[in-house]
Parts: C-alpha cells; sequence; structure tokens
C-alpha cells in the first residue's frame, strides 16, 4: 500500500500529479482535514505537504499524532512553527533554490513594469487614446535603468539572481544582508542606508518576525518620489498600510508586488491604484520551477518514509 | 539673431527646450509647415528636426531651397529618403546609440510582460477575482527564461544590449544579422533558421526596404506555440496583419509590441487581443536617453550651422 500524505494547502490538481503517482494523497483542498476526511482516513497520517505561507502550528500538528514530516512546495517555510516541529521531533523540508530564477524573474519584471509604466502605457495604446492623439500619460519621461541605483534586500539565492539580473541592465547595485558576502555590489550596513543609497528597492528577504513590517513609512520616505518598491518575498515585509499611503500621496512613485500580508486579499486601496502592478504569487510559478519544486518535494517525501533525513530540510540557526 | 531650425514631426514641447535655447525654432507640429508658417518665416530655413520615422521625401525637401541639414530626433532614420538628400546634397544626421539601453530595456520589459502574462496577473488581482478565489488565468504554468532560447534579430546597439540582458536571465541567446559578429552567442545565418530554433524572438533590426514584413506568418509558424514575438524597431519589420491571425489562432502565444505598421494607429484587431502588451512607441523614452538625444541633435545642428560636418552623421553603405 502506497504511503499517506495529507494535502494539507490549497493546490492544483495538476501540480501534485507527479505525487499521487508514489503516494497516496489526501486532498483537503485547503478546508480543515477533519471536516474532510473521517478519523479512521486521517488515522496514521504521517506526513503533509503545504504551502510554506500557510500557517501551520503545534495545535495543526496536535491533530495528527504519527506525524514526522512536514514538506513545503517551494523555498518559504514562514507558515511553519520551526520550535513547535522541532519540540514534537517533526522534521521540516522544503525546496531551496528551486524557484529562485523564476522568482528572480518576476522581481525583474515587476520592476521594469513599474518604472516604465507599462500598464499605463498599454491602456493608452489598447484604449485607442493614443490614435485619437489624445494626451499621453507617458509624457513625462522617467529615469531608465543605467546609473540608477538598485538596492537589494536581503541577499540569499534569489537576491543574487535579482542582483545579476540588475547589473546586466547598467544599473548601480547595493544590497542589505545580516552578513556582508564576497560579491561585486555596494554592501550597505542597514537596510536605511540602503534605502537612502537606491530609488529602487527590490525586497528579497526571508520573512520572520525579525522582517515584519521592515518595509515601513520611514524606509519608503528614504526612497524618494522616484522611487519604486517591489516585494517577491512575503507581504508581511512591507507594511501594506503605509505602501498605500506612500504611492496615494507620491512619496514614491510606484510598486510592484507578488505577495500581500493577507493572500489572496490585496486590499482595495492598492487595487484601486494606479501606479501598482499587482500580481496572484506567480512568483515561481513556471513550468521549470514546478518541476524543480516538485523534485525536491518528491526527495523529502520518499527519504522520510525510508527512514533517512529529509536531503532538502530547513535548516535552523 | 539665432539660425532657424524648422521643427517637422510633431513633439512635445518640453522636448525642444535645450534647442529653443539656441536656435529660433519654427514648430509646425506635425502640421504642413506651409499652412502654419508664412512662406516670409519659411525663407531660408537651411536645418529641419524631424523624428526618423516621420516620411521625409524629396518633394517635402524641395519646399525648402536652401535645406542643408535633416537632423533626425532618436537612432531612427527610416523615413528619410536618404537618396533624395543626398542628389540635393542635404546631409542627414541622428543619434546613434544614445537610446540604446532605453529601447534595450522595453524590449526586456515587454519581453518579461509577454512570457509571465503580466496584463492577465494584473487584472485577476485588481478585479478581486484571485481574492474571491475564482479560477485562475494563471492556472497553466509558461516556461520560465532559464533555458529559453531567445533569439535577436539584429545584432546592432541596440541588439547587443538585448543580447546582454537575456544572458543574464539564464537564457540560451542566438542571433541573426547580416553578419557574424565576434560576440558570445549562436549565430543563424538566416532568420527562418533563427526563428525554428528559438521560442522568443527580439526584434532589433534596423528597419528598411529589405527588412519589410521580414517576421511573415511562415516565420511566426516557426517559433512555435509557446513562442512570443517582440518588436521595439519599426512596425514595418512584422506582418501585422499575419501577426495578429498568429495570436488569435494561438499559432504563437503572445506578443510584446512598441512599434506599429501605422502609428499612432494599433489596429483594433490588435488591442482587442487578451495575449499581447502594448507600448505607445516609448522605447527611448527615458530622461537620461533624452537627454542623450538631445545632445546629439544640438551637436548636430551647431557643427551644421558652424559649417562642419555632422558628428552623428547617418552612415550610408
Amino acid at each position: 500500500m502506497a504511503d499517506k500524505v495529507l494535502i494539507y494547502s490549497r493546490f492544483p490538481k495538476t501540480m501534485m500529479a507527479r505525487f499521487a503517482e508514489r503516494f497516496d494523497l489526501l486532498d483537503t483542498g485547503g478546508k480543515s482535514a477533519h471536516e474532510v476526511f473521517s478519523a479512521a482516513e486521517l488515522g496514521g497520517i504521517r506526513a503533509l505537504l503545504t504551502a510554506g505561507g500557510t500557517p501551520l502550528g503545534g495545535e495543526v500538528m496536535d491533530l495528527f499524532p504519527e506525524l514526522g514530516a512536514i514538506v513545503c512546495y517551494g523555498t518559504g517555510y514562514d507558515g511553519i512553527d520551526l520550535k513547535a516541529a522541532a519540540e514534537r521531533n517533526i522534521a521540516v523540508g522544503h525546496s531551496p533554490g528551486a524557484n529562485a530564477a523564476s522568482v528572480a524573474d518576476i522581481a525583474m519584471t515587476l520592476m521594469l513594469a513599474t518604472t516604465r509604466r507599462i500598464l499605463v502605457a498599454d491602456q493608452y495604446v489598447r484604449s485607442g487614446d493614443w490614435a485619437a492623439s489624445k494626451p499621453s500619460p507617458m509624457m513625462r519621461p522617467q529615469a531608465g535603468l543605467p546609473g540608477r541605483r538598485i538596492g537589494v534586500y536581503g541577499m540569499g539565492e534569489i537576491g543574487r539572481k535579482i542582483a545579476a539580473r540588475c547589473a546586466a541592465f547598467e544599473s548601480e547595485v547595493g544590497y542589505f544582508s545580516r552578513t556582508k558576502h564576497d560579491l561585486p555590489y555596494q554592501y550597505f550596513p542597514t537596510l536605511e542606508a540602503l534605502a537612502e543609497w537606491c530609488s529602487v528597492l527590490m525586497i528579497a528577504v526571508r520573512a520572520g518576525a525579525e522582517t515584519q513590517h521592515a518595509v515601513n513609512a520611514e524606509i519608503l520616505g528614504r526612497l524618494g518620489a522616484d522611487g519604486h518598491v517591489v516585494n517577491i518575498s512575503r507581504g508581511s515585509v512591507i507594511d501594506e498600510q503605509a505602501l498605500v499611503a506612500a504611492l496615494t500621496d507620491k512619496t514614491v512613485a510606484g510598486a510592484g508586488l507578488d505577495v500581500y500580508e493577507t493572500e489572496p486579499h490585496a486590499p482595495g486601496a492598492l487595487t484601486a491604484l494606479p501606479n501598482v502592478v499587482l500580481a496572484p504569487h506567480i512568483g515561481g510559478h513556471t513550468l521549470d520551477s514546478h518541476v524543480a519544486m516538485q523534485s525536491c518535494v518528491l526527495a523529502n517525501l520518499t527519504a522520510f518514509f525510508e527512514g533517512r533525513p529529509l536531503p532538502h530540510a530547513v535548516k535552523t540557526a
């Protein structure tokens, strides 16, 4: 009999197809497991598959007395209470780096889309206003990328890939992270100093308690009126209310967001703004990235059921 | 008395400000010069400032008997009948390379926007459909950039900058141009071979009679169903009707366009499509690019009125 794996978050069926070949999947569709499945069905559940952003604390872990592994689909694991898992001797795995290029690419997409105002541009052509010679909303030229100072917040795999891409655009690249790396970009010892220096802030830091609302009104103010913010990390890193205020009163020029404080809810005050580009958390959503993430999930689950340590375990400091 | 310069195309006043400091500008606003100005005012016009894409043939040149210089604002000069100008001993100048980075950046913006479907993504969030858990139009993941084969058509300054940017995205880069260059990208001896190899075609070739409709139904067919076309050169290079047909019947997946066959008219069949990203010819439209282009214009006009050869003359083969 195949080993049972409970699908804890809501995932499209197509993304689960490779796992279904190997395991007996109990798919909750994101609902409470005990509403969807009987106690008998849930008996003996030893592994959960989840999205790293979905909250998963000790009280949930306790619903499955034999739980031994929580495997995250993707890089993030911010929803998992790691301390609670450790106390219960539950291994936590993820897919480190598997989606890094894909996420870095969506960061670049959002950065270019907001700095070059592609939504406004498309609407001007699509509406017929350009053909009718109506006044162009693109009239005032914006700063281009060559010579722009782009600040990368967080220098993990995604941050490095963002930095390398930005450098190819002839931009100056600087970064802030907890430690200085051996990289050809200017290091800033604080987020404040980075924001003061740059006019485009790319948020690529791992989410957690210490980065909660790290990008607040004060940091946004330092970017300047031609400043842009791009977030592909987690919504919690930005104070979303402060961002809406800064975008509304033009403290900053624009933003490109793939993540939000309470997904899938992007606040109405944000979706009503013309100077934002919004994506529904699709950073890692490419064919190659899914294949790579699924391979990590399969490797983690297979190892777990064979009694080996997870090959892609979350490393705790 | 300042030298007179006739502004032949329609330009925003702000873009002419630096010239107005040095020259006596006669601004037609894109209308016929003899409708806007009296024969007396137009008497002795020796220099025209124009947009390279605006048609300007021998019959127009003959309206200004003392014309000695046609200066294009920007890189392009495809609207100018160079043979007619040469026969009349009229020098033609442009701004080579001044906007190359800015244009390459809009090519990358359009490429990322079409391959990652950013307009569809933004609309899904903005409409509230994501929050309401309506079926996602982003469900089917697309190929990402790492490992994608990107074909660059034309290897001038803009083509090189596009290629360098694409390489930073971990894509494979190939190109076709009349001559093979000493560059680290795979060379294809024909456009057909390039289109067969790649799935993203970036058009960066100089427009002219020999490139008219070079990208036709056959070339589009070779890109494949996950293929994308990006054009930042001139609309004439693509057979626009064939492109609309290919986008409609999904012969190709998407397109990103900054230029059109008859600007500012983007055909309704194109603007109605969901799988295109459209920009109103803003490739060179950044602050730094305008400053650089204006410097070329000023250098050309100053040299001409001082009796020197144009420093940025159009080089004819």
